[in-house]
């Protein structure tokens, strides 16, 4: 069976001069697919777009991009596709191509082993002591977007499993809330539902997004710093392949349960799982 | 001619499940080749070692690194490797696999087509609109060494592009000097070499380790913001490759000529590229 596509071609590789292995310069969606279909395809595209406006890469053609889904699928029910474009080979050094040809990568993977248990024991967070860079200007260009340059994650990461954590709370240099490393951060506080933010450095989530017209007024946004957080606070993590998830202990400490996450997630496994 | 090693076979392609693909999740090494040998290449293989230790990498043999370079040059006197190191496939998505089995890439290149004309004429440098993102807790960990997550550094670039600029003069949100986009950045100020920093954002240029190393106490280092610069100072551009080299023009305003810069070129003629 076909793991991946290049270009469209099955099992195809990538030579060494492509920009996203020497630069990570190139944009990602992690697609989940449950019954053949996703059915928040047009966020991530939305979202891919956005992404290749911003750096300067000619949008790739969505029907093209579902066409070669379905034929990584083959009939495969329930994956999950990262796909992945690259501005491909070309350019000086860091200087760009003037007319980028993109590679288009698609891989497919299954669901992580652990959703079901995360879903039903909720995750461990850590406060990551890697604090995102951030400064004003640069976030106007790679912030919200998808980007593939992703070392401080990777780190965030390492540091997560040197502490058997399964998520990490990302802040940025003056403690305040960014989002999680796999997903973004719903507080919940009194019933109240709240997106920390925005911010310019979070990534403009698909799952975040699902919920934001889900809920419509009942998320409110505004930033909170960790140092806010309080005793009777709980928190989610929302993603575009788990949906909404408990946040069962940050830092060892154990959250407040939620009556509202149960009722969001049968709405998540209604509209996008079933 | 092989055009590129990976892990030590000619031509080979790389899969798309690498890290370095996926996340910028590598570091690099931009060697320039005179006679078949690096001067610089001790300093190189220091900074990539740092490299590994910071993350999580297990060290490559500079041994083996040094025999594929001979290999890759195959009598070619004068080239330019760019060794790459990713962290190979595996982990789950950010979270890397607990023993890395990294990709070394080593692609040959030649140099720069107009590297004679920018030292003759010196370099266009414009301010870079785009600073760098950097907070201390972060630069920690990224700082100084040549990872390969460079998506801001593609952008920067581009901008150059837009504006017929060679290099850009880099600086953080608080508009003090970090570096050029491909080197380090002195400023000669009343006859007195100043290197702007340290700063944690900058990359631990080889280029300017060598000057630092030559010229001892009479470079001396201390932060600069750009709105510091004053109309009689010059600036130069160092890098590995191309040596110490004059900025002619900064946001097209005429820098002042300098006279020690012709001295330190025919230095670095004499200890590196003869």
């Amino acid at each position: 069976m076909t793991r991946w596509l290049v270009n469209g071609v099955p099992d195809a590789l990538v030579p060494p001069t492509d920009r996203g292995l020497l630069y990570g310069d190139g944009l990602f969606e992690t697609i989940a697919f449950h019954g053949g279909r996703s059915a928040l395809w047009r966020l991530h595209m939305v979202r891919l777009a956005e992404g290749c406006r911003r750096l300067g890469l000619p949008p790739p053609d969505p029907e093209l991009l579902a066409e070669e889904c379905r034929a990584l699928l083959a009939g495969t029910a329930h994956a999950v596709i990262r796909l992945g474009i690259t501005r491909g080979s070309g350019g000086r050094a860091y200087f760009p191509p003037e007319s980028p040809e993109p590679t288009r990568i698609m891989v497919r993977r299954e669901f992580p082993a652990d959703i079901d248990a995360q879903r039903a024991r909720g995750i461990a967070m850590r406060t990551s002591p890697i604090a995102l860079a951030a400064g004003p200007p640069a976030t106007d260009h790679l912030g919200g977007i998808k980007h593939s340059s992703r070392l401080e994650q990777v780190l965030i990461a390492a540091d997560c499993m040197d502490h058997a954590a399964d998520e990490a709370l990302v802040l940025d240099a003056e403690g305040m809330i960014v989002e999680g490393l796999a997903g973004n951060i719903v507080l919940v506080r009194a019933g109240e539902m709240i997106a920390p933010g925005p911010h310019p450095a979070a990534v403009a989530g698909v799952g975040l997004e699902w919920l934001r017209r889900a809920a419509g007024p009942a998320l409110s946004e505004r930033p909170v710093a960790a140092a806010q957080l309080q005793g009777g606070d709980s928190l989610w993590v929302i993603n575009s392949v788990r949906g909404p998830c408990r946040v069962r202990t940050l830092d060892g400490r154990e959250l407040a349960p939620d009556s509202r996450l149960a009722g969001w997630q049968r709405r998540w496994f209604e509209e996008i799982e079933k």
